[in-house]
């Protein structure tokens, strides 16, 4: 259960005091405001706050072209075309803070994102809980075999059984120990800092994370890809469907032209004028590897 | 006059019009919210909208240090020892937008605070407004004969009135000839963005401008510094009273520990040391430069 | 001419002076240290300092990847794959140092793109030269009547010849009294904080420009993109030159993946995947705008 | 031991062979090159490229200040001048590139410092070494009783055994259990993304890091700091020497006025003005909480 009781009394006394504002605000965020959507086994993403919608995107973009866009008639209109033409600032005029429990193999691909702003728990002042996660039965896979960064089939039963054993015992002396190194009972304890070495990386963490939109996205086209690990990968699926209630025509705009599009080099637009003209093209008369010309065929096959 | 009646009618119908949100609001700052407040001749700044208040820097700090925060009973007192303790991530965690209409000369500066989001207008896609900066009489100074980089003593009379002179007669040519240019009267009208070079850098621009609050504090500590240039330190003056008001308890922390406060070196607080116990330093027997002891004289003397 | 005699003789010393050094050099790059390419009628680039080469590039990749880079035989290979899967980080181990002399409103443009250190001329401390872009006439186009933030047509020799005259005399005058204002022969003289605001947006200031190679591609693919302003594109294209004989596989990855490519939407990938199947596909049908089907036109047509 | 065979081979390779370039080169760095400095157990700092030196730190602030610097006779009075004044931008000239081994706990906090370039050793693509940092008997220490974050005194000995005993033993088992689920002998493997998860937080990594001086510095600043963990510290402490032979003004003025300097508040200054006309000052008449005026006391005491 990702949420003490304490918590969710916390969280229920924020949802029962709405406040009086001038800002502008973005019904579809109220609604999921400071809740706890547990993802995998311990963690959670819940919304802190916010900052702006789909009409702040449009005034940001309209103080920068002015009467230029007069000619696009609306909202959806205006956010599509600065998607279009990478004009990314201004999506960075909406910013949203998240509270995040995670892995901490998780957050150190997470972090990697620099242009962010985070607050994490810190295991040089405070204990660290006893909370690891272990993967559920049907995530528990092979290395793969054509990828080296990859997962392939899942392990067979027996595999994953021990696998399972493994994770969950080696967590449970580890924590058993830092709980003795630190203990301050009939002796001194060790420090903190120090102790906090013996934890393995699937312990969980918290932090709070701040970004804006523009970065947001781009955390969520590389994170919520199909290749991204999926550990990672379900942190940034709940937090699109949240993008997608604050701002549903920058979302509609990202699924289009980033999560669903491809970049395609020179030679791969090459060969779809070819291709559109009727000529029959295969690898050898691509000018690809064999490498490119396999995901080519995934974009266009 | 900074505001058009459009621009005011829009401020009055945003003010108009409160919103219930379950996000934390800082009272002080909703009292602010869109009024341009106006700075030099035709400037002004606004807030759009901001993100958090001193409790939301406490809840992110407690995040990090859990516990450890507990041993500080309010939160006055942990905002101060963040910042006494350069901890500067819950600071991070507030966020402004403003709106500043300002000269070019300024924008220029203001642009080398590279971590901050910006919108600005665009003279590529628009027409500029006929608006420029013209000094008050009592901002007209000479060069400084002391710092490189500073202005010294006001112009007298006659000298003055012919600089106030020039700069309102080139002002009004460029921008006449700057019409005539772009004119599509009787003529094709030059590209926009090259008729915009003819512009000279007192006259006004405006942008939307996003930032969190640490590094809004290093903008201040800069350019609300007494050795600021005039210009841009009444744009950071007046943003100063509107972060008193937003989140009182890290402005007062702001001003005691940076903007009153002082960098000392080690030599400097070697020489502290002797004079309080007693002994006579010069700047002959201080280990200083003439620069540096000056400037030590002007912090402790 | 862009390089006063000073300026040349510097160049021809440091140029005459080779050093031993146990770091990586790039043969291509030396070839090109500290010359000043010409840039505009008064600009120029030119290179001050690198760090890394393709080597370096891997070499960083090798250590993220491990044995996972084992599989790509050959460094232009492992180049091309990192910059066709979004890696970026590798790209970020190579970093040049350029000084640049171009207009202010050249600069204004250039100085947006935030990831990069600058150190710029600064007129609050020091007097500008009275250098003025003037435009070729063969540059001097009208507004374009289909793109609010471009160039059209050429204008007619009459017109085209009246801007040229504005532009000129007004660039004069403008310094003529920047010069009179500033003057301490028989006057004060005014802060020359004060006084450069009197100065038009063509004429030319500089700066050292530091920047990893990542955050260059971005700029030269926005800069140096048919769509981007003619006076900025030129700098773009002359860096584009340097950098292919610096880091020949990475440029030619660039070129072919980013410069030469185009990131197509869901929508416009699906079409693509009906015409290659023999499939009409009108803008009608296409689900795209009017705008959209526009520019996907001009790739796949 | 740090270094394998084949890496020092590749180290005494590198070092063998001087190339000619006509960049700047800094003679105290090309001494130290590729040289890995051990630190810790198993850990190194070593430099792989280095961009610039003290003449550049003034080259670059001369572009900025031009005949303003002139009053500034010498290249170490120019750049305490710029240090003194918090002139940041010409220290980014500089640039430094790192090949640094570290345990994971120590990565997690360096990694925050985000103005910096990283490609860190992947464990989803690759497979990591058996080595742990094992601290030596004397750095097992006990939590601090007056410092949340600190450590205090040393553990006796038989508690200190006892802890060394549980790293040991938690490592090599952790270590056994990843070989044990990843090995495909007779079994499919646990995909290396997964397995990576049982390893704790003292298991080394390595990773390349490029950062610009004036970041160096504050880095340097925070974590060669007393109060900063040991771990890190030590690390801290390696690059200084680095850095002192590489830059050795800047690194002279970086100790005079930010490591051995203090930033003093308002208040403090005030106290110290008192304290010099000679008045009694104490905690009660000072204006300053308890915490305040201990730390106060360290610095002029």
């Amino acid at each position: 259960m990702p949420l003490s009781p304490e918590h969710q009394a916390e969280i229920d006394e924020l949802r029962a005091r709405p406040q009086s504002t001038l800002r502008s605000t973005a019904a579809g965020m109220e609604g999921h405001l400071y809740t706890a959507y547990p993802v995998l086994d311990h963690g959670f993403v819940r919304v802190i706050d916010y900052m702006g919608d789909d009409a702040a995107i449009c005034q940001a973009a309209r103080v920068s072209y002015g009467r230029g866009t007069k000619s696009v008639s609306n909202d959806e209109g205006l956010i599509r075309y600065l998607m279009r033409h990478w004009h990314s600032t201004p999506f960075e005029m909406c910013e949203i803070k998240l509270h995040v429990k995670l892995p901490v193999f998780v957050a150190r691909q997470w972090i990697r994102h620099r242009t962010a702003n985070v607050n994490e728990y810190s295991a040089r002042y405070s204990i660290l809980d006893r909370e690891f996660y272990i993967p559920a039965p049907e995530h528990v896979a092979a290395q793969s075999t054509v990828n080296n960064q990859g997962r392939g089939e899942l392990l067979e039963g027996g595999e994953a059984a021990r696998v399972l054993e493994i994770l969950k015992a080696d967590s449970a002396r580890a924590y058993d120990n830092y709980e003795a190194m630190i203990s301050q009972d009939g002796q001194q304890g060790l420090a903190r800092e120090l102790a906090r070495m013996n934890l393995p990386a699937n312990i969980y963490t918290q932090w709070y994370w701040k970004v804006d939109l523009h970065n947001l996205f781009h955390f969520l086209r590389l994170r919520a890809d199909a290749h991204a690990q999926y550990e990672i990968r379900v942190y940034a699926e709940e937090i699109c469907k949240l993008v997608a209630d604050w701002v549903p025509f920058a979302y509609k705009a990202f699924e289009d032209y980033r999560m669903g599009g491809a970049t395609l080099s020179a030679t791969a637009l090459d060969c779809i004028r070819r291709m559109v003209k009727g000529e029959e093209v295969t690898q050898e008369t691509s000018g690809m590897s064999k490498g490119e010309w396999r995901e080519f065929m995934q974009v266009v096959g």
